[in-house]
């Protein structure tokens, strides 16, 4: 066994690397503790020269040099985007590089081709940090899972947007104003269209559906809706009835009638039961819902974001590698297949469509108030074979109108018949408005 | 790399035993897609002969003779218990097999000889099913945050203990009441003292403290108080004061007044705050929460026990152990050490006693209608050096009682100062009982 010290190069010296930078000044002695083997930055990739950190480490804007170093074993990429980064990497990768990266959007993206440049090369790519920060869910799934059936997960995997649902929720703000706090307290960015959009959480979606299932990465096939509808009207009459509108991807395995198997990728805000532990993750705060066979449910939650959770996340990674290298000594080493399966078992389950999706709803529409009109909405309902669950007719919050709200809660229904139905119900005389629509799952096994 | 299938020896077909056989059958393709490596199970151990598993597998109820087969790569122990289970495992080792285990109760108080004589001989003894089932929490641990420090952790590690706590809760049942139910459900055994005293919970503690800070397992040095005498008016005081009462084990680390590192071992029912995800689980569920530098505070919640859960947990590990043999093909294969720390730098960090642990408290006396006797109870508190909370007098919740209970919270204070405080209090003629004290932990950061 080699033991001397296995050396980083960290790529990007911001909020992150300066993060991993502190920890290992930190909590040295305890990883070594762990691993018996001593873990050493040796070059940093940044663009302007940094004094807050050990002179001992060279400093280069080169990243291309900085990854052909010999003192370099695994190259840490936190820079972010997707162009600079997935050339240096890739580049990393034919030096013989180890991966580790936090990097959701490349891998999202990018990640089949960059996983078989790996595979190819005998090196690994670890993303720990690309999902849910400090929560090792990726470690979960690909390992402590690793003897399940995977049905279904369900995931607050946004900080930014949980935050602002939390709000919503509990000071009665609206979208536009919370969304301002967020980007005044450094949640959100300048431009949150990744955020309340929902693109980073089907980022992740996208990475946490290949390791449950065993699929190849699909990020363009996720749907994606995201926070900037929900209405504070909505958000009350959510409590109203015992939920609670979070910000949730899905992926979901289920059996089609034609018997085929197929896979539902989706982002959007839904209501969930209040009491549900998932509906009490509040703030910037992540949470992970694994439905699988034999372990039934389990939860994961922490920090989604920081310096600290993500550096956490990182760092786990190295030591991982550390191990490995450690007992192997060769640079094949590494037991866990990226995308948790063996990559020529990976199965081209169709991903379904948003038509095809089943999910409950929430319906909120605008009637006049004329008692017909029940009748008619439910005609229309039942023709579309869609079951109601509950009907709320409630005086309006906002009293200057004089129309009447009316809240549908129906049973999953296939999203065509959903639509279907919907169209009829807008061409109603006596339906005043377009009908708002929010998905529901009662979270149950 | 060898690719013939890894060969199991399954001892003791009880729920979980049988468990594992099932999970086997139902997901051997899953496993084998995610480790690219069959696993069979070549031989039983059980008592009688048993006709509902495959005829393929050898049965046998001579134990010493199954661990010393050739065809036999890993030994999985299911039969709980600490006489012959030890027996049993230590001779595998010699034998140099590979050990899974359950069996919380022998690792807690054997497993520093167990580890020691693995390590001596090369082999590793995998022990993800003996702490929360299905949770993954000791790989969590030991690997997902080994960057960290871990400054706490806060587990409901018995279910049976929490189905009991929630019962008393939501139905206003009686512990006696619930207890009977539980064990009429299979819940808890017929002598339920392990679960309903705290010592299953001990158990469990006392593994996930050795690999949360790298000590030995001191099972012996752990406080442990059970839920026997928690009553249903403690119960709704604790509601009305916005607090849950939960059966939970702790594992802290201090830094004590000398300077000196101290760490408590303690399994107690605590006051948790209403609102915090833990006071929000529920049922025969299990959940631990983590305090970490830097990741913060993380929580894992799914099914503790049951044939399902427990049999995940045993294959995950089963799936770590090819995928270490599949690389390495060597009997000395393993990347973490059994207690998460290299064994060599475990530190002999001294567990404090009972006297020096320091929580906050709920305290409930009955006194005599009489104004004077808060003055002299608070004026012991403050000369004990501990800092009242909130007091709160409330009309009895039994009519037929003439004396009336008060109710204090006090601020986290050492239990030494507490004990001394008690003892004068209950001196007091105007104190007609004794004090019931329970303590109280707000779980911030």
């Amino acid at each position: 066994m080699n033991n001397r010290p296995i050396q980083l190069a960290i790529l990007g010296l911001g909020t992150v690397g300066t993060g991993v930078v502190e920890l290992l000044q930190n909590n040295l002695d305890e990883m070594t503790r762990r691993t018996g083997r001593e873990i050493k930055i040796t070059h940093v990739g940044t663009r302007r020269n940094r004094t807050d950190i050990p002179t001992d480490i060279k400093q280069s804007a080169d990243l291309l040099a900085i990854i052909q170093q010999d003192d370099v074993d695994i190259v840490v990429e936190l820079m972010g985007g997707t162009t600079t980064a997935k050339e240096v990497i890739l580049a990393a990768i034919e030096h013989g590089k180890h991966i580790v990266t936090a990097n959701k959007a490349l891998l999202a993206e990018h990640g089949n081709e960059i996983f078989a440049k790996a595979d190819a090369n005998g090196v690994k790519v670890a993303y720990e940090a690309a999902v849910a920060g400090g929560i090792p869910i990726i470690k979960i799934l690909r390992e402590g899972l690793a003897a399940n059936k995977i049905d279904w997960l369900a995931g607050i995997i946004n900080g930014t947007g949980n935050f602002i649902m939390t709000e919503m929720r509990d000071k009665k703000r609206d979208f536009a104003d919370v969304l301002a706090e967020a980007q005044a307290l450094g949640y959100a960015e300048a431009d949150p269209t990744f955020d309340v959009e929902g693109i980073d959480a089907a980022h992740k979606l996208t990475l946490l559906a290949s390791i449950a299932f065993g699929i190849p990465l699909q990020f363009d096939k996720v749907y994606c809706e995201g926070i900037t509808k929900i209405t504070q009207q909505d958000v009350r009459y959510a409590n109203e009835l015992g939920y609670r509108i979070k910000h949730l991807g899905f992926a979901k395995r289920r059996i089609l009638d034609s018997g085929e198997e197929g896979i539902e990728l989706r982002v959007h805000p839904t209501l969930i039961p209040k009491q549900v532990l998932l509906a009490n993750v509040n703030g910037v705060k992540n949470a992970i819902m694994v439905d699988a066979e034999p372990v039934g449910q389990t939860l994961y939650y922490g920090s989604g974001a920081g310096a600290g959770a993500t550096a956490s996340a990182v760092m786990a990674d190295v030591v991982d590698m550390v191990r490995a290298l450690a007992e192997t000594n060769d640079s094949t080493a590494n037991l866990v297949p990226h995308l948790a399966f063996q990559p020529e078992t990976l199965n081209n389950t169709r991903i379904l469509s948003s038509d095809e999706m089943i999910t409950g709803y929430y319906l909120r529409l605008q009637v006049k108030d004329d008692l017909g009109v029940l009748a008619e909405v439910t005609r229309i309902l039942s023709e579309s074979k869609i079951s109601i669950d509950a009907i709320l007719q409630q005086p309006a919050h906002d009293d200057t109108s004089t129309d009447l709200p009316v809240i549908i809660m129906v049973d999953p229904v296939v999203e065509r018949n959903m639509n279907e139905a919907i169209a009829k119900i807008e061409a109603l005389d006596t339906v005043t408005d377009k009908v708002i629509r929010i998905r529901l799952d009662e979270l149950m096994q």
